[in-house]
């Protein structure tokens, strides 16, 4: 009978995680962790699953089935969905229990969050958060202090100045842009076309963000994209903003002064930023770690202030050999819709959000983010298999555990050579070998593997090497853990 | 214009996690993960979503649509599924890189698994597991060693002799019991109903399992569930096996010899069960510890040799008054063909779960596991405003900050009273006050409110309470660092 066997594989945009990738990413999230809790946030956490409606439509690619997110329907036909950030289940939860919670609310998340992306090499179906919000909040100084806790967290991770800056905008200011250029808060489409063409500078440039405002764009692949068809006098506007960088914050704001002024929104997102700035100055945090940056837009439809990014500036050349940079690393910013979609009542937040995934690469990258070799069990080979042989082995172990010396028993069907091969890829520091001999006179044959590679390296004589054997030692079957303690200290202290 | 508002609520069987809990669990985690690394086992993680013929359906749960397990279509109509367990996810992880593995593989996992039960109080959909599984070795030394290491964790964790017990039981005796009764593998559905009717034995009793193995039983609810509708003889075999235990492992072992030696299958189980209590003996864990057990079934399907289960023998009484234990918090067994539905090639495997939320739960009973205070952050009151009073304040919690001191500045509209409150509420150790009295006097008022709180419950004279402010001091500006470091090292070291 022949059965058909299934393809062992994954999901496209998913993937399994190594034990040095999990020692990178708990150490990376216990000390964002310690500086959210300097800050006074508390940790807390939501369920993967919420109900469709709660967690609302509101990422940016709308090309996709169920715009992004993964969906179902539960038994009783109401639609659930996957979290698609740690944002929307916090404006739930806050409205479900605002009544016992302490307003302002200072919360920080860390968990999975998931997205239905289009398959693309190196973009992640499911990846890691880290965000801080303060609910209940509508001052910008609550803004400002998540900005200057995204500099400190990145700062406390060993970035140096000029390796990060966090970009500081308003989405009020752009809503002033868009009024001046005559799209009011009824043109969502052509808003959110002009809004994805700003996104894209990084990307395309000032040309192809002008083509984008225009008529459209056809990009090398050949695809065409079709433009927001502004008029001349309203691409101009647009263009200008995403130049009003000045040589200091100071002129930045007057440049985008210059550009809002018609628009009382826009004076308005546009005082809350000479507020923040105002913090930042009186903080000492200069444009080296936050900068007012007009050409920032951030994807999610739910801002509605200040928004930010955080970007690590390291340049990076990928494996088509093309110079590149990490880029963006997280980001957030105000949200006071996001709440008052469950309740009357207005609840203004801010929320700041690390992608832990991206952050990870950036760090490895620089250098800073090392797991260090971890310490492999030592391991006990079964020379003999008998129940009897089993026993007395399985009895060393339980010997080197009860010390805190990390060990096993090898438990496989191979002999001598695989179960050395095993110990190597183990990274064993040290094997214990007891065949009948050593039984017979109540002893063990310890091999120092650590020792025995660095003295194998500077071999050379082979028969002589054989005959000291140098890095075995016999010692009596009572002596075992305190002769192991001695091989570990020797390389481990 | 009236809008609909969306009502703030999860779905059944999910919850929120506080900082209470998240603290507990992660203790717990870590101190789990300690045992299973100190044993030689490696981290590792699987992604939460698979193809749904990669994780296969051997949930015991066949009466919901999908059989308990949420699934959807990606955008190409392949099935995906969330995982249901971690150790479906790791045949297929091993089946997909078996040539890079060290073999036996020895890994842990820890994560939220998912399963589409019917909604029930204290039932959740999402679950935290934590397991650890020796894939590549037949041996029962690898299924004994597991059970010894659970019953470490549980030692580790402060549980007492006769506070668990590890119990021990193998698929194939189950098997050798119901070739003896004339079920073949072939009578699917039938030794289901069987092997679900003995795993009810301690909800329902011996009398409930007869009813269940003959012509069926009806329940307090009204409900009757069919019968497997075994002979007479039959149903004293199985009856039989459930009540062979005997005054130590010896006679259990003995006692089960007598109803299983006609099957091949059977004696090779009890082999198996016989060399792993040869082992327990040998490495001195009794029967207060790890238990052979003829009832325990297991509901999963997919084990095929060796199962077990951890249970806490601990009484409580439920919010109705009537006594319960807590029960089973985890278990596992031997799954020699998961990962052969991937492979030609057999690769037996064995493995260990615990169930986290239900041990945390016990734990918490037996008093067992505590979060500890959380030192709450220092709060500096907001008596002004205005955005220079703002940056001054920011830069007193900025100083505190900088001296490592969890402190915040009240971020929220309201006056002082409610300011007063949200530091009670955050559990601040004390509040920094400058209004512009103090502002002129360049000192700041500290209110120790951990000493307030002390002095306020002897309190005597009401007058004279207000006029000396015992736990209340004035301080130079420059001076609150010192200060605040003086308070907290009198309440927390």
């Amino acid at each position: 009978m022949t059965e058909t066997k299934i393809k062992a594989r994954k999901p496209h945009g998913f993937a399994d995680r190594s034990a040095d990738e999990l020692l990178c990413a708990g150490r990376l999230a216990e000390k964002i962790g310690a500086v959210y809790k300097l800050y006074g946030f508390e940790p807390m956490e939501t369920p993967f699953i919420e109900f469709t409606e709660a967690l609302g439509k509101f990422l940016p690619d709308k090309e996709r089935p169920n715009e992004g997110v993964f969906s179902f329907q539960d038994d009783d036909e109401q639609w659930l969905s996957l979290r698609y950030d740690l944002t929307a289940p916090l404006a739930r939860f806050y409205a479900e229990n605002s009544a016992g919670l302490a307003r302002p609310f200072r919360s920080f998340r860390h968990g999975w969050v998931f997205r239905n992306e289009k398959a693309k090499p190196g973009r992640f179906r499911q990846f890691l958060q880290f965000d801080a919000d303060t609910v209940g909040s509508s001052s910008p100084a609550a803004d400002a202090e998540l900005c200057m806790m995204g500099a400190d967290t990145l700062d406390y991770l060993g970035l140096q100045r000029g390796e990060f800056v966090i970009r500081v905008n308003n989405r009020k200011i752009m809503d002033g842009i868009l009024e001046n250029i005559g799209l009011s808060s009824k043109d969502t489409d052509k808003r959110l076309t002009v809004m994805r063409a700003m996104d894209k500078l990084d990307k395309i440039g000032l040309d192809g963000v002008a083509d984008l405002l225009g008529k459209g764009r056809l990009d090398e692949s050949g695809d065409f994209t079709k433009g927001a068809e502004l008029s001349a006098a309203g691409q101009d506007i647009v263009l200008r903003f995403l130049q009003a960088n000045g040589k200091n914050a100071a002129a930045t704001l007057d440049n985008v002064q210059a550009l809002v002024e018609a628009s009382p929104q826009g004076r308005a997102g546009l005082a809350e930023l000479r507020q923040m700035q105002a913090l930042f100055n009186a903080a000492g945090y200069g444009q080296d770690r936050i900068k007012i940056d007009p050409s920032i837009v951030r994807g999610l439809e739910y801002y509605t202030g200040p928004v930010f990014e955080a970007e690590l500036c390291v340049a990076l050349v990928n494996k088509d050999g093309v110079k590149t940079t990490i880029g963006s690393i997280g980001g957030g910013g105000r949200y006071d819709g996001l709440v008052s979609r469950f309740s009357d009542i207005p609840v203004p937040a801010t929320g700041f959000s690390i992608g832990l995934s991206r952050l990870m690469a950036g760090l490895k990258h620089l250098d800073k983010l090392n797991a260090g070799e971890e310490q492999g069990p030592v391991l006990v080979l079964a020379m003999d298999k008998d129940e009897q042989a089993l026993a007395r082995y399985q009895h060393m172990v339980g010997e080197l555990r009860r010390a805190g010396i990390r060990s096993e028993l090898y438990l496989g069907e191979a002999g001598m050579k695989a179960q050395m091969k095993y110990a190597d890829r183990r990274k064993a520091p040290c094997v214990l070998i007891q065949g009948s001999h050593e039984r017979e006179a109540g002893t063990v044959e310890i091999k120092d593997l650590i020792e025995g590679a660095r003295l194998a390296g500077q071999i050379e004589d082979n028969e002589k090497w054989r005959q000291d054997n140098p890095a075995q030692s016999t010692v009596a079957q009572s002596n075992i853990v305190a002769a192991v303690q001695k091989i570990l200290a020797r390389h481990f202290s």
